[in-house]
């Protein structure tokens, strides 16, 4: 951030934020004149303030104001963070509504001096995690975040970009802050004892046993290895549950402040395992048996659709291809590897949103603790699993028996 | 490059290089007052002017001017190129000296305008592919290159940098034309026909049952992902017998025109290829059998030294690293993966050098047409077998011991 910027920072709040739409005709043009706006800040994430305004008369007149705050919101001012993150939001969100318009939110405009976008309210939406929680059942979610993942991938990688292109995006997305964040909380501090770490005390002899496994703490390396050096597509880096807001139509993909060029299969492991710690949750969530079970049958079906529809997609570009120099038999090897990394980057994730800093309300919100334990234990069970298992799946079904049928750490 | 620079350049010839000398005193205050220089054009690359400069009287006193050309020189001015490569020769030549000044060439100048670099003459040095064709041994080459790959590539990984050097590193290397020169020529276009393939009408039928292999193209793919994709270290990216300079004592490395951060294995198959390559050659150029075995073994103990100094001076690196999340088990696979990507990277570079446009004069320089057809098939097949049985070989040895019994072509 150059000075110059910094002095044209401030942090909003719900009253400067009205202003602030106010003084931005490219903002005041969504409301009429005589509007009266209201705001509400509604940020439950760790890095920003999220603004809802509305016209009070009018609500359906309405818009999104996020803005990056200088530090992790989670921690607090002792965790400074460049703002320059939503700059990268800014130009990761231009790629997906190029690429994939029908999920991803408009946005109205990007404020590179207030590090601020303002975008669709997509107010008749919730978040996923929150849906899923609640035993909400998502017909199209499947199709929709697998196909956003096909084409925002798919399109952004050497298979389709131009080679030089690709090589000034890979630049232009360099983003170290917000990796660091994943490198140390994904892949670091769940395997060691560190302060940050933040399970429930009945969970810990299961989380040293984890952490004293030192063939999973390789395999963990490798994933890490992976995510720090393979620069294999423009990936939204952070795409769990709580980054895709639904209804029963429509799917939204947001908050892709994390992306980078990294590897594709850290996207489908994150909504593959973000879905499977949903699936251990409701253990102690769905009381009745048999209802449980159907909610995990949708669940384990979403993950299967969710697998073949992205397949389906990426066909697209596969059929673009020189097939000589990348014969049939090349793309279904890269097609196997991405199953397997995804399973590998799930395994992860799902071990990190039970022991790390940033968990998931699906596990940690139980408020039994023998349950909460039991489905953080099944969690972990499932997680290891997918990562150590990688290399035999191949297909998603494998990859789902082996991994449902796991023992609790 | 920025019209304010284009305007400042100009190709220099052996007249107006004297006078550049003259007009920059950083390379003047080289020489005495009353010296008078003189120049050769001497580049036999294929990409720029290389000019040795001497004080006529006391040749001792000397330098190198290597000025980037803007198209390709080997082929003409139909293949253009931006001279911003010699920005990136500068740039990697800078990091080599800091990380291993002893094989690396002390750096005069560099003339952004003119895209011009300034250094030592290594004039009582060879380049070492001339030298093994003559058949000199170099006894402290393979101590000299291992520790030069493994000071290099080590210290520029995520192992010793910084995550946030690394990535702002990664963005000021990417190099998109040379490096689309190494896709082209190295991964594509030997594995079909095309124009610009360059081997004798021979070889034709060998050629041809190779590019008819499936199996290969398909190993050939991963290993062109991988180059395009993981930035695992600042690698020279060209790091082949032409680019090594050597007498009985010294080794320097010259030529990063190509530097990037790409994968390791690339750095470490261009020079164990390029020493098979020679092997190969040698069929035809030594006739005396006992003599040629002898200096084949030479290059096969160059290899394996080569190697193992490259490990052991990379242990350095390890013992510096936590061994909570990054076990000794992760630090074997990572350094046997390195040996395999290698061998993969080495199997292609060998296959090149034989089908390709950049030949090697090991090879293409042997007169009797029948003995160059065997040499070749045998590069071939040294190159295919290294290539495709690269996950099988757990050590040096294994890995040599399959590849100098194969088959030719």
């Amino acid at each position: 951030m150059t000075e110059q910027a910094d002095k044209k920072y401030y942090a909003l709040d719900e009253t400067t934020v009205v202003n602030y739409i106010q003084s931005h005709e490219k903002l005041s043009a969504h409301f009429d004149d005589d509007d009266t706006l209201t705001a509400d800040e509604v940020g439950d994430g760790n890095l920003n303030l999220v603004f809802k305004v509305y016209a009070e008369q009018t609500p359906s007149r309405t818009m999104v104001i996020k803005q990056s705050l200088p530090y992790v919101r989670l921690v607090g001012k002792s965790w400074p963070l460049s703002i320059e993150r939503s700059r990268i939001e800014a130009q990761a969100l231009e790629f997906h509504n190029r690429l994939c318009p029908e999920h991803t939110p408009d946005v109205y405009l990007f404020d590179p001096d207030m590090y601020l976008i303002a975008m669709r309210n997509l107010d008749d939406h919730i978040i996923l995690r929150k849906g899923l929680i609640e035993g909400i059942r998502y017909p199209h979610l499947a199709e929709h975040v697998g196909s956003f993942m096909a084409k925002t991938l798919a399109n952004t990688s050497d298979l389709v970009m131009a080679h030089d292109e690709k090589k000034e995006q890979v630049a232009r997305f360099i983003n170290p802050e917000l990796c660091k964040i994943t490198e140390d909380l994904v892949f670091t501090e769940p395997y060691r004892e560190t302060e940050r770490n933040a399970y429930h005390e009945e969970l810990t002899p299961f989380v040293r046993s984890l952490q004293a496994d030192e063939a999973l703490r390789v395999e963990v390396a490798k994933m890490k290895e992976k995510f720090m050096t393979q620069a294999q597509a423009l990936i939204h880096g952070d795409l769990h549950t709580g980054s895709i807001m639904v209804n029963q139509a429509d799917t939204y993909v947001i908050d892709p402040e994390f992306a980078f060029f990294g590897p594709m299969g850290f996207d489908i492991g994150a909504i593959i395992g973000n879905l499977l710690l949903n699936h251990a949750a409701q253990e102690a969530r769905i009381s009745d048996e048999a209802q449980r079970k159907d909610f995990q049958q949708y669940l384990e079906k979403t993950i299967v659709d969710l697998w073949y529809t992205f397949v389906r997609e990426f066909q697209n570009t596969w059929d673009t291809v020189d097939a000589v120099n990348m014969p049939p038999a090349y793309q279904e090897d890269y097609m196997l590897r991405l199953l397997q990394d995804g399973a590998g980057f799930g395994g992860c994730k799902m071990m990190r949103r039970v022991i790390g800093l940033a968990g998931v309300e699906d596990l940690r919100g139980i408020e039994d603790t023998d349950a909460k334990t039991m489905a953080c234990r099944r969690a972990l069970g499932m997680g290891r699993t997918m990562l150590m298992n990688r290399h035999s799946f191949h297909n998603i079904e494998t990859l789902l028996q082996t991994v449902t049928d796991s023992q609790p750490i």
